[in-house]
């Protein structure tokens, strides 16, 4: 498989240039930050430096010591005949640590958004540890998951106003471990697959790892224009669409009741499958009224839920409901995927959900005040940001005052604050998505304050910078940061 | 996707045709069983009536009959202009019930071989208990694994001669995650990849899934023939092979050093990436001498291992080791999948790995004692069934009398006990396998010997009825079973 990358998309990814200043190091920080967070695949093969400099407008002499600032660390490696080809030689705890966690105490990252555990979760574990004997003696092998959480969620979407069986219920390794087992459940290599423009952007790769071709919809007011889904669908044929229509995931969005009724309606008509990923759906910090589950108004809907969102991400158990005629292929496709999720995290999770939600609300207590900290630290440091206040989920979905997340990313990242970029979050990416940052709350106050502040500092460089104009050029500014 | 199954090809499935009387209900049980152990996919067009009739020498009334009882019991619908096509409509507890858990008491499954808890597994349950605290206070997000898991399995291959840094490990949801992982990380659609000629069949359907496409070597005295190996290779481009070099399932069967070092050679030469899944190799029951690990015959190996094997079905924790340079996509691969294991479970294993072997060796011995008690109730009640005693893995692999394996499983269902027929571990089936039986010992001792009661029962009838000849036909006798 060779993966190659033309000059025109790499400079659309690159995002407009500023100058044509010796802007190189910014220039490979920016193609570092592609490759790291997957928008340039591993073993992508770069345009040439001459063809690069054409579309970047700048000289060859910028691009080459682009290229050779790559080949430095490690990132670029040269091969006879086929040009640049990126290649990722780091190790994995540091690799990971640019996608997710910090290797060093020091480096803040706000690239995920998993909530540390909230208090009485070690009550849970406790008391599920009471009723663990039981289960050790059996072989603790449940493709489709302990038979007592699997009632308890049934019959809590039954206490929801959607009548549910146990046998409805299939317990996943978090939400993730849903998307992608329904990904591969679902779809034949080249079926289409709905999806909003902007998402959790390993579900979307997920569904195109399955061999899905996505149509994302363009997100203007809100991620679920009718009228797109409609035109979409009346231009080819769609297996499935997936969404997530309860404190979407960046925008904070919720999909109303109108839009509900019209996408169930059109999905049907088109018989396309709604796969609803709803494992925010409990995170409603202000309590706010949101329409039924989406199976309310399309019975065919495959609903996934979460307690790594709800209480904590080590704890690694999702869930799937389907219509019963659905479940067989999901349970067959598990068997070729991780068979069955922890016994013990099933326990701790039947516990949760049965004590009463104290733990659940202690959590969103949590996540509410950490919410109003980030909101009003960034008001008062960062008042050029705009940032709504989301009535739930886990993250802010902030707006810049210019397109500028990728070089506020970069210019983050030296002041050990990682984020993730927004074009990142969008599908159909190039530059999109340039004007905005997620920034998750799940962390305590004293970390965001100072996340806060370094994002502060970043900013100012990129500020200074773009104000510098184009004859100053931009690496001048950062390579004094550096 | 329309998939069919030609009459010819079905007939082989279902083995030697022993007479034209009314067989339906036995050929009926047949196909049911090509069905739910998904030899036969959901949504697969049957041939017509008549060609099947044609291919299996039977008349076309019988195989009137057979299409009638499957319609009856729902396992398939008759689609206007497209035929008869298999639909399973049984709910997710009675479907997997068939494949893997009985739903009652009274049903036996050697289905699945996952130990149940040893004694001791209780009590590291207990001190990862007093670990928790800590590491409720993060995220619990850990895309690559717990540090302190990381680095215990890296000191324990450093110990057993292979040097290995925590970065070389990765975390997985138990060695199924981690095959699946693999299969996705490394395999672009329509490469293919080396298998043994028989396995676990999960594994297997898990690298077609992920589009590879499968060699099956030969199993003559060995799984491993080199010849056969450079055959294929010499044959065609791969771009992986998958082996179980430790007590191969379902063979039992050990990889030699020659065999290690040749594999090694010839796959090192051709470019192939071994996956060696090793999550059998620490069920030594005997204390053999096994040869090293894989990786020191090809340091480009990536090995798997597993907690749910050699503790527990319900510990989900497996690991790959990889060399540094692979580790960044399957990393990559990881995100678009499960992200990360459960952090409990993980506790727990490194509880397990450090507290000095005894849990599992109270697991091996308790496996041994099964083992020797099932070869034992085997001897006594049937002595027609050849059953070797294996040095290691979970599992006898008998030899029947006669091609009856598939008769043998459907016979035993209708008493009870739930099988799986011995062409189900063959990757190219066809009737290949029918003189085996994969029969695990990881259940007790009064389970094993009620499981041979019924197994001896079901052999009578299926003999009775061979004896009976063709005249009398199949059915005839099983009708007054069932």
């Amino acid at each position: 498989m060779t993966l190659a990358i033309s000059a025109r998309r790499l400079a659309d990814l690159l995002g407009p240039s500023r100058g044509t200043g010796p802007a190189y190091r910014e220039l490979a920080d920016l193609i570092r930050l592609l490759v790291v967070d997957g928008r340039v695949a591993d073993g992508t093969r770069l345009p040439s430096e001459r063809e690069l400099a054409a579309a970047l407008g700048v000289s060859r002499t910028t691009t080459t010591r682009v290229y050779a600032e790559l080949r430095g660390t490690g990132l670029l490696t040269s091969r006879q005949g086929s040009g640049s080809v990126v290649s990722i030689p780091i190790s994995a705890s540091s690799a990971s640590s640019l996608i997710i966690t910090p290797d060093d105490a020091d480096t803040i990252a706000l690239t995920y958004s998993a909530p540390v555990g909230p208090p009485g979760l070690a009550r849970a574990f406790e008391i599920a540890a009471t009723k663990l004997p039981g289960l050790l003696t059996t072989t603790g092998y449940l493709p489709d998951g302990l038979p007592t959480l699997r009632e308890i969620l049934a019959q809590h979407y039954t206490d929801g106003g959607l009548p549910t069986d146990p046998d409805q219920i299939i317990v996943t390794s978090g939400a993730m471990g849903a998307v992608s087992l329904l990904a591969r459940a679902l779809l034949a290599p080249g079926q289409r697959v709905i999806v909003e423009g902007a998402s959790y952007p390993h579900a979307h790769e997920s569904f195109a790892a399955a061999g899905g071709r996505l149509t994302a919809l363009p997100i203007d007011t809100t991620p679920w224009n009718p009228a797109a889904l409609r035109s979409a669908l009346e231009g080819s044929p769609h297996r499935a669409a997936y969404i997530v229509p309860d404190f979407h995931n960046p925008t904070a969005a919720v999909m109303s009741d109108e839009e509900r009724v019209a996408w169930a309606r059109e999905l049907r008509r088109h018989d396309v499958v709604p796969v609803v990923d709803e494992s925010l759906r409990e995170i409603n910090l202000d309590g706010v009224d949101l329409p039924p589950v989406f199976a309310t108004y399309d019975p065919r809907a495959l609903l996934i839920g979460s307690s790594s969102k709800s209480y904590w991400g080590g704890l690694r158990v999702g869930w799937i409901r389907a219509p019963k005629a659905a479940i067989m292929p999901i349970v067959q496709a598990r068997m070729m995927d991780d068979i069955g999720s922890s016994a013990f995290d099933q326990l701790v999770l039947a516990e949760l959900l049965t004590e009463g939600g104290q733990t659940a609300a202690a959590g969103r207590a949590r996540l509410r005040a950490a919410r109003d900290h980030l909101l009003a630290e960034l008001a008062r440091e960062l008042p050029d940001i705009k940032a709504p206040c989301p009535a739930g989920g886990l993250s802010l979905w902030v707006t810049l005052p210019d397109r500028m997340s990728s070089r506020l990313t970069t210019a983050a990242g030296r002041h050990g604050l990682l984020l993730t970029p927004g074009p990142r979050f969008f599908t159909h990416s190039g530059s999109v998505g340039e004007r905005h940052l997620r920034l998750p709350y799940t962390q305590s106050h004293e970390t965001l304050s100072e996340a806060v502040r370094r994002l502060r500092i970043a900013y100012d460089d990129v500020v200074s910078d773009i104000a510098s104009g184009p004859d100053h050029g931009r690496s001048d500014t950062l390579e004094l940061i550096a």
